[in-house]
């Protein structure tokens, strides 16, 4: 690797590559060069290696890969907490439907995407996996940003105002898709709505296209008790085994939930290859019950973790996210967790990576890959004092400790600001769109 | 109430008095005096009919009753995440227990109680419910630093570095009680460490003496399987049965945990005006699973909330809590939480008051109580738009959003940095402490 590349060095009290199990390196340094990891070293290696290169000190923090979100809907946020405590189906049909077909447009995604990207910068996310209508603006504004983001293009035999046939979202979502075509950190998904909402043909429409093009999908799949049992009623299998009969389950697909699965699931979702995102706050939040977080970490299946959209959540945050993960494996007294600290960490860094495609790409700290970073600062009386760096920031970090994030070596967030974004315009126009609709 | 004694207006854009279910107060007032509170009014009679008094303004921020922490064990935060990840009993009596019983001393309580004052003013916790040895040392960081507290006077039949014999720790709470008799913010109680390490005999010394000197007493009760197992056993009766047949339960009686419970044990609990304190990370960290938050908030039993103590949890945060505690309680999709996000704000104010037996002094916002408060800033992209203030505070907000705490009027937490304790001290003595025990 020519030294003549490098523009930082980050030193970091310590540094957790999350490449291998419970691995902490301390005073190590991270050389970043062009947007990617160039290596991470000893401190005093480092320094002696390039000398020229400016130093940024973080002697109280952690280092570690840039969160990664794989599953919102961040338009959404505009929603947050809008006619919150319902039931489930009350909420939806007669509020969140609604207005999302009174209210959403392109600026209403712009808007609410760009709120989204403020709040996940802030908690340490550097990528999130998308879903929602108006995919462009998302991608737009993630773009401008600097945010990595995988959009995933809404696919459903339903109406909405970004599409009113599957024809016209397949059609939508392929020009979306080309033009992002090669940007370096937006790329695109299919994303079929849920079982529910998509018929078989339009499926099989979408896994063509997916094949020929070599993209991700991403759908979600068995969220409620009641998805399970109106497929077994309607179809006469399980939704996944009916995404399998319908040849939709590959290494390209991420299904997001997954709460109420039997043994078979977890083995047909095994041996076909997909991926998994957990969202266990919006599980419980929405009634759905907790995501079977241990069985899933015990099996092979690559395991993400997700926020979801605002409106169920009501934060998207992960520090939460993985805290109740690593808490709802704790099965009995008489065990240890079945999902460690490290595990809960590992599944919003690198497995967040794998259930968006990006594994090579992002994930861990290695050479070659970008240089999405997150910092963590240990200098509050939360984190103090320190045995195990690792369980801190799994159960005691959140997201005021995020000093510093860094996207393809951008600094987006520096000593717990932000960098590019205008919050106050972002603030003021969130104000606004919630005005309209409380007036409603 | 005369208008010379007003020392403070505290303008804010909400104010949640938690007197009235759901009941959030816009661009309203708070006249504090003498650490009490005069008054909530709407700002502008609050201006006219105050215009000497200086006004502090809060445009963006919900003002609320400071939060109280119904059980911690204050001193354990030098543990923290020490040994974290093992089994229950390999976790206690391999590492926890030995190291307590080797490094436990006057000076460790103190370092350590002040090291969670700081962690719990960071998080608007004005009030903290505790239970360790060397209990003088907490009233006496307490105290100093300006922060409520009801110190728990441990009491068992197992040795420790604070006493040897019942008979000891009963005669040095009898002392640290008189200390403190009549103090403004520091209050005592007795605490009878748990069914299965108090005798039938300590028991009903402890019930003597709390009755002839009108006291609060605090156990831990029906936390595990175990020790709900094990009293069927040894006692032929559920620990809280044999409870009642001991005459310990009656309204000076806060019962903390209560996850191991049977609909007799509620109806027994609700009968004998007992009040109850939910622990709900650190009852899933510890494998425990989760109390049934539902119940008790169905039941006509007073519910305060807890964070425990930093080594089984790790944090002393009540914002997680509380919003893990409304989403416990959403058992379906049919149904509404069962825990609205008022009820869960409500468990953590008033009804950690009811709790500590301090309802008359603490918990809301009423004139003639403390001036215990607690604002919260909504200016951060994870709690706009605001449609529900009470609902954005319960599932969005967190630590790193409280801007102010006073304590009996005393400004603690001002601009989200520590008015009186100085941190840097406090964090060097914690990590001289984890240098030392990680040498053992």
């Amino acid at each position: 690797m020519p030294q003549s590349t490098a523009d930082w060095v980050i030193e970091a009290r310590w540094i957790l590559p999350m490449t291998d199990a419970g691995q902490v390196l301390e005073d190590h340094s991270l050389i970043m060069g062009n947007g990617r990891i160039l290596g991470v070293l000893p401190q005093s290696t480092a320094r002696s290696r390039y000398p020229q290169t400016p130093i940024l000190q973080r002697p109280h923090h952690a280092l570690l890969p840039g969160l990664i979100n794989a599953h919102t809907h961040a338009a959404m946020s505009l929603f947050r907490g809008f006619a919150d405590g319902l039931p489930l189906m009350q909420w939806l049909t007669q509020e969140i439907w609604p207005m999302e077909r009174r209210f959403v447009t392109a600026q209403f995604a712009r808007d609410g995407v760009l709120l989204s990207v403020a709040e996940m910068l802030r908690a340490g996310i550097t990528c999130f996996g998308d879903m929602y209508f108006f995919p462009d603006q998302t991608a737009k504004a993630a773009a401008e940003q600097g945010i990595r983001a995988v959009v995933g293009m809404p696919v459903a035999d339903f109406k909405s105002p970004w599409a009113q046939s599957p024809e016209e979202y397949l059609s939508k979502a392929l020009s979306v898709r080309d033009e992002y075509r090669g940007h370096p950190w937006i790329t695109t998904a299919f994303a079929p709505h849920a079982p529910y909402t998509v018929a078989d043909e339009t499926f099989v429409r979408i896994r063509t296209l997916a094949d020929e093009l070599d993209s991700p999908v991403m759908i979600h799949l068995h969220e409620s008790a009641h998805e399970v049992s109106e497929s077994l009623r309607t179809h006469g299998v399980r939704p996944i085994e009916r995404l399998e009969r319908l040849g939709m389950l590959n290494p390209s697909m991420n299904a997001v939930h997954m709460v109420h699965v039997s043994p078979s699931d977890i083995e047909l979702a095994q041996r076909s290859g997909i991926s998994v995102t957990v969202c266990p706050e919006s599980n419980l939040k929405l009634g759905n019950g907790a995501p079977p977080v241990s069985q899933w970490r015990q099996s092979q299946v690559p395991v993400g973790v997700g926020t979801d959209g605002a409106a169920s959540n009501n934060d998207q945050d992960l520090w939460p996210e993985i805290k109740l993960a690593a808490l709802l494996s704790r099965a009995s007294s008489d065990s240890a967790p079945t999902v460690s600290a490290w595990d809960a960490l590992a599944m919003a860094t690198r497995g967040g990576a794998a259930a968006l495609g990006l594994s090579d790409q992002i994930g861990t700290l290695e050479p070659g890959k970008w240089a999405d970073l997150c910092c963590v600062n240990f200098d509050h009386p939360a984190m103090q004092p320190v045995y195990d760096p690792c369980s801190q920031l799994v159960y005691c970090a959140g997201r005021d400790l995020v000093s510093d994030v860094w996207v393809a070596g951008r600094h987006l967030l520096s000593d717990s600001r932000l960098t590019r974004l205008d919050w106050a315009d972002v603030r003021d126009r969130a104000q606004g769109w919630a005005l309209r609709m409380r007036r409603r």
